[in-house]
């Protein structure tokens, strides 16, 4: 059998380009002791790749050169040398954009419920993206009736889900965005109070200041750089900004800027970064809450899937550009039958 | 009777001078109701001092020009107009640079318990100094064992007693310092575990990399500029930053630097910035905590106190030089009889 991959062909030193990137067919691999072979289902697009991509100090080692790059995904397990792991489960961790991938089953994020209603969705408000929004807003942006939080990048993925857990929170929401159809999104379908197309605006700290006229108390960033000092000028004493991506800082993000200790310090600030991987011990306790404003209609998301993984490069480029809208996938294989195995009966195989 | 003050005579546009501040006389003013009248003993001098002077934006409103010098004091009530305090009593209040002082005795902020052992200690390690160590180092920086704390101005009246409140935690303290004599102070005095002379180090990322082998866990930051910069590059994934002052930027603070967002992110700190002034009502029960630490030995301080009101400009160019010892003060009536209250028994009164 043969797994199709996108691999890292050169390593870009700035913003990564299609070309950067090549496709090959090699020999699906086995697993060894302890190990699964997953096929996988789904991969994510992120902004953190940006990251992933470069030689530079970073939370995570830089994607080798000829290896597949490295992604989030979701699969199907249809080898398992591991006795916690069957054949048949669905499971997300770090595939990579490959169709097989082998996993350690100590490396495997989570095991989705088999009646699980949405496969993708664990990749997004189930998955990564909504621990991602629920650690940074609920945890340590911690908003509550009466406070203004404003949030970038609000009509992606993570904003999206952030600006309604605030809003869920009772906080009034106000969203930074990058287009007029993005800023009608955070509205119409995300319920924020109001939103701000940024590159309409000739001077974002006064657009900041005019929609969000009491200040700001929580500024939830994932993008640093211009659009951080914007918004600590306006933030209020005792104001929290957590700090989940840097997307707005050239890639590597050495760059200088206004030194930000003394507003710090004057409206005694709690800037603090996270990364959800540290989180992950949690997700299912955080999913599971999810879920629950999910069906109970609170919560909305929005998905963007590429029909197959050849469209993961592009998919990458069109993300770092600002162009997409929702959870930015790619499809890997459809949705299909399982392995006949006891514990898996969920809908994408009822559906067959 | 007479009120000898310290007043503003010109608002400096940078680091203040003695010629900045003028001597003047004026007449004892009566309290009014709800207000006492205090006769100060001693008044502190602060590095905040700086930022209270210049006409730029602060957590304080700048000291008006021909106004006595804004300052933390201690002294005497020798009349009250309050039902809450009585003559006789010791309290701690912004009294400023001036002999009589008429606070509201809702400005009132501590009243001293009248057995105390030392008065000036008040102003420091038993009053706004000690909560800025405590909050910023307990309660932000939270130390465990295992971790290494390393603190600004570790010589200095909030610095010394934040590293020992890291040991007493269980933590491994390393301090940064100014001089060779003061590097001493930290090691035999302050028991730091190591100390750094940063005018001694042609690089001072590399000698906190030195002396902190494991990397750093919480940085306690009253400088910013260059030194958090330093530090910065030092923290372990999951550190802490309490900032205190800012010391270390131009007055003003207005001035570039390496944005942080991306370290901030990466390894996951914590910076915050916080004022003991919004503590103060926990001061009674910090202060407590703090004195039995120093009536057990676990803890010690130095004082550096001027003799008189007339030397408190100098005293202040010579603490935003860095040349002082210990927490900065200055006298401005020896310990005295006082009024023969009931409440009126502490020491220095036995003194006599």
């Amino acid at each position: 059998m043969i797994n199709s991959r996108v691999i890292l062909a050169r390593r870009p030193t700035s913003l990564p380009v299609q070309s950067d990137f090549a496709f090959d067919s090699v020999p699906v691999p086995s697993p060894g002791p302890g190990q699964v072979l997953v096929r996988t289902l789904y991969v994510s697009i992120d902004p953190g790749m940006r990251g992933w991509l470069l030689d530079k100090p970073n939370y995570a080692a830089p994607v080798p050169v000829g290896a597949p790059m490295r992604s989030f995904g979701v699969g199907v397990v249809t080898e398992s040398r591991s006795p916690a792991i069957a054949t048949g489960d669905l499971v997300v961790g770090m595939t990579g954009w490959q169709e097989f991938a082998v996993l350690d089953a100590t490396d495997v994020h989570r095991r989705i419920p088999p009646d699980t209603s949405s496969v993708s969705a664990h990749l997004g408000v189930l998955g990564i993206t909504g621990l991602t929004a629920y650690v940074g807003m609920l945890e340590i942006g911690s908003p509550t009736p009466g406070d203004t939080v404003l949030v970038s990048t609000a009509a992606g993925a993570v904003g999206s889900v952030a600006g309604q857990l605030a809003s869920i929170s009772g906080a009034r929401t106000v969203g930074l965005t990058g287009s007029e159809e993005k800023r009608r999104l955070c509205l119409d379908q995300f319920g924020f109070d109001a939103a701000i197309n940024y590159r309409a605006e000739s001077d974002l700290a006064a657009a900041i200041a005019r929609e969000c006229p009491t200040g700001v108390d929580v500024y939830f960033d994932s993008v640093g750089g211009l659009m951080l000092d914007a918004a600590l000028g306006q933030l209020n004493v005792g104001a929290r900004v957590p700090v989940c991506g840097t997307i707005g800082l050239p890639p590597g993000g050495a760059v200088d800027g206004p030194r930000p200790e003394r507003t710090i310090l004057v409206k005694r600030l709690r800037v603090q970064g996270f990364l959800a991987t540290d989180h992950l011990a949690r997700l299912d306790h955080i999913a599971a809450r999810l879920a629950d404003w999910l069906d109970s209609g609170r919560l909305t998301h929005l998905e963007e899937i590429s029909p197959s993984l050849a469209d993961a490069p592009s998919a990458l480029v069109r993300q770092l550009a600002g162009d997409n809208l929702g959870r930015c996938l790619v499809r890997v294989a459809p949705d299909q039958p399982l392995p006949r195995t006891a514990s898996a009966r969920n809908r994408f195989e009822e559906a067959l």
